[in-house]
């Protein structure tokens, strides 16, 4: 794309009550805009990045059978008083209104009781189990409180996905698959080094749930790590997990953390709460075994921001940015050459971002630096009229290193 | 994907409260979930469809250079005060709830506000423009009734796409070129040559606006239709239209349609009431043009369901069809060799629908037909065991070619 096309341009600052610096550095740059707080639009750069973090998870969900969906937003109320979660006394984060007709509806703000509902229509004999599904949502959450910009969102995306099981043991190995698909999202996100699976706190059927915590000075967790181990335990269940896990607390090194997916083993819970059966090889009726797994995909955007920004502004991990390239393009020649190369790397199937803005190079530095994208080529007059050489800066490290144009070219097509 | 992997089912019954023959069929073929009256979930063939639907309309939007973002569901009371349409008498479908400290929110039926609001921080002069942005967004309305299946629901997906202009000129002409980007859309759904660019009701700055509607008996609309000269007039434009393009009201055709876009040319009207600006290149503020293009992804889908669907099911357009192929295999030998073809399709980047239950052929075919897919074909014992050739029959029309294997794979490959 050519920035004489996009119609974002960086902004000097973020609206003045926006306190949290991933939605500070986001507005700037152009990836999001402030509705509210809590609610955020997603311009053409912030909606990249978060096609790409759902693309890396879709092709995860997809390694482990589980079929996309997506279920509707609008709830009807008699559904979810099957488990007692219609109430606003248990459920805090309801938005509610009503048809005009008088009927109660409510807004999706996570979908077990639909996902149940719908596979009440499906589920009859233990041939049909296991079956997978999930689905990329914007969740609606009325948070009392939304002060970490995208990380903790009243209007968000998230990736929920469910699981139904004939036995205790095709769900415990099915959830031990998803621990393993979650990691390596993490990994392609770039921050699986700093991500610990987590022992948190269960339910009715289990004595520990799993979260996935990626340190980060912005979260709102603190978790317990043995690194040598590789054991990480929420505060809340630090005490049982100790005990169970057979570490030394000493040995426990208190971090701050971000919550960037959680699963859950629900055992038969919500399908005794909502008559979720299926006929065994029997002929008799049983009760489902379920698991729930989910993502927060604006907030992993939000935890990659903040982990990754430097004080010159975002770094986006090769994966997920917007556009591997940023080409800045300077004097007469060098938009013409950086045009040409622009050019070739789209016939090639390669989108970059080129600076063709009648603008200084200095702030076309600057804005390169905000907008973070990984790799940044300076394509001016004066290596062309020099010695052809031009500069290719990695913005997390800013290191810099020369290329000729051939050299270049097989550079940007192999990222 | 395989049938027995599919965790959907053909269901003998739509709900008892379902009255669209869209519903009723999409929902007994597992494409839908009905959560109540307008409000349905989309089950993984289902979402394949709207995500064909929606990859030709984001092709054609790239093409007329729109960017893509994704505005916020959840929408501030004050922004929509500033031109009179938060009020439940000027709009009859809001939803809107309160945020936990009494601070009123809506939940977005359009977004020409947000999006004027958004452009506020970046349109600056006229070097800017135009800026043309579109996105896919789960629309939610509170209609008094939701009768008409997917083809008008309170939750449902719409594309909107929005341009500003420095001037008039400038916006007829973008205008001009996003008709015929529709028309492509409606080319490429296979609906093409059944609609019309339809004259109808402007507002304050033009006589009329324009339509895009489908001769679709389940429609909702009239439109007066001169076949020869390909001028359509909505009902509620007749006189005007009449007298203004000089054709002869007797040679007009009445026919029934559903509406599957609207294009609106705004003026400044949008501008004025939320003083969208720019500084002309005389250094003048000046009032931006601002046009507006909407196509109902779910409506559209809702509409081919009805125009095509015969007594057996569905029929999908190929295009847009969840999977091209439907492979039934029958008997041990062609389990395994519609196994075979299955793998090499899928090794070659095509993915179809196996039929590998093990169920009665009859069944197989008679799911296949409700299923709709372009293509069916039979892998039997009965052909591997004889001449070695397989039938391959459409569904539009029922005709049934015979080919060998090779055939087959190039056959499927070249579609």
């Amino acid at each position: 794309m050519r920035m004489t096309q996009l119609f974002t341009r960086t902004l000097k600052q973020a609206p003045a009550g926006e306190v949290a610096r991933n939605a500070q550095l986001l507005i700037r740059a152009g990836y999001v805009h402030k509705t509210m707080a809590g609610v955020y639009s997603f311009l053409p750069l912030g909606l990249r990045v978060l096609e790409n973090i759902k693309q890396i998870v879709r092709e995860e969900m997809d390694k482990v059978d589980s079929q996309e969906l997506t279920m509707s937003t609008l709830q009807r109320k008699e559904l979810w008083q099957e488990t007692g979660r219609w109430s606003d006394e248990v459920v805090d984060v309801w938005f509610k209104s009503k048809l005009q007709d008088g009927t109660d509806v409510g807004f999706g703000w996570t979908h077990e009781e639909p996902i149940v509902d719908l596979l009440r229509n499906y589920l009859k004999s233990y041939k049909d189990l296991p079956i997978s599904v999930y689905q990329f949502q914007n969740k609606l959450r009325n948070e009392l409180r939304a002060k970490s910009g995208i990380m903790r969102g009243r209007e968000f995306v998230m990736k929920d996905m469910y699981s139904v099981h004939a036995s205790k043991e095709d769900l415990d190995n099915y959830y031990n698959t998803v621990i393993e698909a979650y990691k390596r999202c993490y990994d392609r996100f770039g921050i699986g080094d700093e991500t610990y699976v987590t022992f948190a706190s269960g339910g009715a059927f289990t004595k520990f749930s799993h979260e996935f915590q990626t340190i980060c000075d912005a979260g709102e967790d603190y978790i317990y790590l043995h690194r040598g181990k590789n054991i990480a335990v929420n505060e809340e269940v630090l005490d049982e997990a100790v005990a169970e896990l057979g570490v030394d607390r000493s040995e426990l090194e208190k971090v701050k953390t971000a919550e960037v997916g959680n699963i859950f083993n629900f055992g038969t819970q919500k399908s005794e709460e909502m008559k979720l059966v299926f006929t065994d090889a029997d002929g008799k009726e049983q009760y489902a075994y379920m698991g729930s797994y989910g993502i927060g995909i604006t907030r992993v955007m939000g935890v990659i921001v903040e982990k990754f920004a430097d004080e010159k502004g975002l770094v986006w991990p090769e994966n997920i940015a917007p556009f591997k390239v940023y080409i800045v393009a300077i004097g007469d020649k060098g938009k013409e050459l950086a045009g040409k190369l622009y050019g070739e790397l789209a016939d090639s199937g390669m989108d970059t971002l080129l600076d063709d803005r009648d603008e200084r190079p200095g702030v076309k530095f600057a804005d390169a630096e905000l907008m973070g994208l990984p790799w940044r080529i300076t394509i001016g007059d004066r290596a062309i009229d020099g010695d052809g050489l031009f500069e290719v800066t990695e913005r997390a490290t800013g290191e810099m290193k020369k290329m000729n144009y051939q050299q270049l070219l097989e550079f940007c097509l192999s990222r």
